[in-house]
């Protein structure tokens, strides 16, 4: 197969790539990140490149446009539907091309657009300290022997096993005629090692023992504390703790982006991928596995250099394992000091949790069915699995632990969110909402609980929103609009302060992040920009509501202040999208409520990063949450990764979770009768027939009379 | 690295070999085996190889000795030793080498002489037809599934798990708040194809279930029968049994050579060569997997082969799981046929033995502490592992169970000759001797057991004997010698009769196997030619008793009766040798009946292709086993087959023999006080101060007086 040069800029990736290569998926190969929302299907254009001509001699190419596959049908419809763009950027179709669609024939110097770059995400999630009871899967115990001699040529493994029945008390066996250590195992590849470390160790070793039924792990010497992971799996960011599983300490943090985004935003896009592609399941999971193994790396390499050089220890004559309670992050013996030699193999056991999708791709289980109706998953309850297995690199014998799904689209996150949460554990009513590209939604108390989902699309995290974006440097996070002057007030992420608060606002501006859609949308209503309906109010003195290319706008940058060379408005489709997602969104909160007989819940917890940024009192205003004291919402941010440090963490949690996930009611919204009634009387703002009480205040012509609910008439 | 041309005549294999490379090494490479004994070692010559020089154009190579390494100090001291061999042979040393020792620096062509090929054994085991209650560790259920839909999209795992229950009855749960199936687990190999299965099975499938816990299969339809294989790995033959696991019945038995071998000829050698070179156990370890897999494609294969075309079979709604005991091999359904369609997938578990070293290179643990004092085996206790884990070719979710090990000399074999013959349910004291390079013995009743091993040396099975060999064509196998006239009569392996039935005998005969070898010291004493101390009577009116290069020697074959174009002798040094194995054998049988306060055992027991072989009269008339009724001594073949059999087949007889391996006393000889003097009594013919009367009738001089203790005097 013939080979082409290809270069990519700004970063100056080079390579040999073969003939017939897609350019994203070239500069894929070459590391180079390029954007896509849709799944390749030439309808988003976040992937636009531009081909750079000419006899580049530096580099010895020689690159036409002519090197490309010529214009596709969908990508000449993409572009006709933009003529604006093409004459603000001075481009012509064929120069710039969808790099999803153009294939490569031959040398080509192909320039990224910043809009078009992957960039890496700054991530929001961090672990909420939380008091959590210890009580961790495995045990420690010391075991010193009488070596072995001629008279006594007793087997290792039974020596060990005999010394941990006298020292600690084991009591096992389920026949008469075996003795009591006779039901303990050993996990075959710490067997392995076993004779060498023993001898090597002069026979005392630190055992550590699963569930107090296999020895996964045999250390030589007095060992004090073995290590733990949690994982959230996010379709956006994986973010992994690690735990100390004595002390519960969370000794690092870590993430990264999900690297399965290059194969499609969302999780529809990679249940296709793993669909349409023979080997797409095995890049879907070989690309999370590798970056799990690279963030605890990373999380062992973190904890070493923020801790102590370590203090010397004595060993007891009991043995070390500890039963007691302790509080994460609470006090701990001071005269101990922690180590800082930690190794990536003493991690013992894993907890890992994500939506139904990551669940299914980690386990390199085929998500085929969690994508096609009747939307089945392979398993709901949680997994166990050794760590070879798996082909993660904490230690062979380690365990990993994947807590259970609820349905296709309520996954081992919301399990997690549930654990952390613990609404079964209450009187009031709870609704837990947890919002991504998908929402999960749990409502109930300790009598019953009841859950959905709802695609909400991925408008509400910045996607499928003209200048939409991820919560990464250059986004708006905050919008304001005067009612008065209808002029707007920005905040950007990695800018101190609003735009207003500088003389001579440079902004860098690339795009609106999901909490300032929310936001500018929330805005445009209470400023009566936009009616109740959603629609633009023509003749206002501003020249920011403006006709634009996809109809009526409102521009909240100029492209002065933006790094991409172009006005940031929002625009009426921006606020369908917006209309949409909330719709849905309130639709399945309503449908739990009324399935529970209720008609607001006491308290409304989200979870999740997004949770976190959006402004509360805003949300409510375009009805994206049902009404509510606005001091009964909370936002709790990655409650999944606090369920999975929990389940790490006490094991009893992880039996307690299976058990509640089983009694969760399920209910699939396009079963229920109402729904599609429902789904359009939400599309209003707040809604076209709920009272919203609470922030009745903040509505336009209804401050008056905030009981009228014909307002909208 | 440079290469070079090497060429193996006479079989014609050639290929081209590493600078530096053994020619022996350089040999197994190209498929050509050539025996050993010594480890390399440069002492037992049973490598030999001749350097043919010359230009061979139609090779294009040009073979000289200096094309090898120089005769190596060792080399020389070897055949410095031998002057008859290389004057009878025409060869000069550096043209005969030690292949072992000689390494390639240049093209050669090398003749490997029929002495020094390692041959395919004639292997002589075979399953013994034994009444064995049929209670395998696999149950099948079938199971047929109501579809998922929109109201009902359960989970595939939990649907058939729910399924498993309400149709079988599984009463599992050990949590109130969880099902009862919910600790039911299924393999992680079995779920990955879980989802797909189901589907294409349009929901109505079989499961396998392991011991009630574990899925391990699910195969589409309505299937009926699952498979097994036991397997008895010795240090020269691994023996395989395939049997149908609902039925028991046995459906194919194949054999290899260890593959082993080539590394070492016994257990010691082997641990020596684990321990001498770096990716030694990875070798060994790696050769007998891949025989395993081998012999598991050959058993499958002969298995459908030899049955029917499988008839059409109806489901039934109750399943299908058969706790019926059924024999072995006994009547079954007449009306259904058997499968011939039989795939190595469907065979679910392996049960294998061998001893303590085969049993550690097969689990890959490393032997070293075997082979070293105070000799140590890495586990006692029974192994389950999964096939993947192994790299074992059946169903990769199907489980490897490994029988206990007794000691570091008593293996997993000898816990399954006790399994297969049962002394610790009988009244009666028998001895069981499992007859190899290694002898174990057990001795004892249902009240006590007890046990050792003792090195008996490789003479018995032919090797260390000057023209001995292993039973393969051209063995003698049998030896009578006339007391009168002094002359002998041999059978030979591959021929009829005797030797003097025909009238110009042309036999091949390559060597004597170990019966043979019995069998020629027997004779040679009851003849006269040896007395009790094994010494050549001199003056004798035979030439068959000469004074040959090493000592007096008794011809059995001359020159033109062989194959080797030598004279076969039996030498002082051959009758040394079987007096020091046989009184090895001796001694730690009468330790063992001495602790046990016994003068004789009730039974005799023969385990082993060895022992299915020796004239049981012989045996007893130079004093290898003790004296005891001869109609009471056993050759049970090989038991040890037999007993893995039985583990495969009834899943009790596990824990049985898991809990009698643990109250078997171990004696080690050599911490035996009385042990250098018993065995030096022991080396007299039958015995310095044993009365043996059940064969004194045989003993020359004692034929007057059997009970004349002092005739040796």
């Amino acid at each position: 197969m013939s080979k082409h040069n290809i270069i990519l800029q700004p970063s100056g990736r080079r390579g040999q790539i073969d003939e017939g290569t897609s350019v994203r998926s070239a500069a894929r190969e070459l590391g180079v990140e390029i954007e896509s929302i849709c799944a390749e299907n030439a309808t988003c254009g976040k992937c636009m490149v531009v081909v750079e001509e000419g006899r580049f001699e530096k580099y010895n190419i020689d690159s036409k446009r002519e090197n490309l596959s010529p214009v596709s049908t969908e990508e000449a419809a993409y572009f006709a539907r933009r003529p604006k763009l093409l004459k603000d950027k001075g481009w012509e179709v064929g120069q710039v091309r969808l790099s999803c669609q153009c294939k490569v024939h031959g040398d080509v110097l192909i320039n990224v657009p910043e809009e078009s770059r992957g960039n890496k995400q700054i991530v929001r999630k961090s672990a909420k300290e939380r008091a959590i009871e210890i009580k961790p899967s495995i045990r420690k115990y010391y075991v010193s022997m009488t070596p072995p001699n001629l008279e006594r040529p007793i087997a290792d493994w039974e020596r060990l096993a005999k010394g941990l029945e006298t020292s600690m008390g084991l009591v096992h066996g389920t026949d008469a005629n075996l003795p009591r250590w006779y039901d303990l195992d050993i996990d075959y590849a710490c067997l392995r090692t076993l004779s060498k470390t023993l001898r090597d160790a002069k026979w005392n070793v630190t055992v550590s023992v699963w569930q107090d039924k296999e020895v996964i792990e045999v250390q030589p010497g007095y060992v004090e504390d073995s290590y733990g992971a949690a994982v959230d799996i996010g379709s956006t960011t994986v973010a992994l703790y690690l735990c100390n599983l004595r002390t519960g300490e969370l000794l690092a943090a870590e993430s990264e982006m999900n690297p399965q985004i290059v194969y499609g935003e969302d999780v529809m896009s990679r249940i296709q991928y793993a669909i349409d592609q023979p080997d797409g399941l095995e890049k879907l999971h070989k690309a999370i596995i590798s970056t799990l193994n690279k963030l605890l790396k990373q999380a062992v390499k973190s904890a070493n250099m923020s801790l102590q050089a370590p203090a010397r220890q004595s060993p007891s004559d009991e043995g070390i394992a500890s039963g007691t309670p302790a509080l994460a992050g609470g006090a701990r013996e001071e005269q101990k000091r922690p180590r800082n030699d930690i190794k990536v193999e003493e991690i013992l056991e894993m907890v890992l949790v994500g939506n139904s999708t990551m669940h299914h791709v980690l386990l390199n289980l085929h998500p085929k069915d969690l994508g096609l109706a009747p939307f089945v998953p392979t398993i709901h309850k949680s997994v166990d699995i050794k760590a070879r297995e798996l082909g993660l690199h904490i230690n062979p014998s380690g365990n990993i632990h994947v807590l259970p799904t609820i349905a296709s689209f309520v996954g081992a996150d919301t399990s997690a969110v549930i654990l952390a949460e613990e609404p079964h554990k209450q009187d009031e009513n709870w609704l837990l909402i947890d919002v991504g590209t998908n929402a999960e939604l749990v409502l109930g108390n300790r009598k019953r609980l009841v859950c959905t989902s709802t695609p909400t699309g991925p408008a509400l995290e910045g996607a499928h929103v003209e200048y939409g974006m991820r919560a990464a440097p250059g986004a708006m996070e905050r919008v304001y609009i005067d009612e008065t002057t209808l002029e707007p007030k920005y905040k950007v992420i990695g800018v101190e302060g609003w735009n207003t608060d500088h003389a001579e606002f440079i902004g860098h501006v690339k795009g609106i992040c999901g909490s300032a859609i929310i936001d500018s949308v929330a805005e445009l209503f209470r400023a009566g920009i936009v009616d109740s309906r959603g629609k633009f109010k023509k003749g206002l003195s501003t020249k920011r509501v403006r006709e634009g290319e996809s109809g009526w706008e409102y521009v909240i940058a100029w492209k002065e202040e933006t790094s991409i060379g172009r006005d940031i408005p929002i625009t009426q489709q921006d606020v369908r999208q917006i209309q949409l997602a909330k719709a849905a969104l309130f639709t399945a909160a309503r449908t739990l409520l009324k399935r529970s007989n209720l008609q607001s819940p006491d308290k409304i917890i989200l979870a999740g990063g997004f949770g976190s940024y959006i402004d509360k009192e805003k949300a409510m205003l375009i009805g994206l949450i049902p009404d509510c004291e606005l001091e009964n919402v909370y936002a709790v941010g990655n409650a999944a990764g606090d369920g999975a440090r929990i389940a790490l963490l006490n094991v009893e949690k992880r039996k307690e979770i299976d058990s509640v996930t089983r009694t969760v009611e399920r209910f699939e919204l396009p079963t229920d009768p109402e729904f599609q009634n429902q789904f359009m009387l939400a599309t209003s703002f707040p809604h076209m027939s709920e009272p919203f009480e609470h922030i009745a205040h903040l509505i336009p012509n209804r401050k008056v009379d905030p009981l009228a609910k014909n307002f909208m008439k």
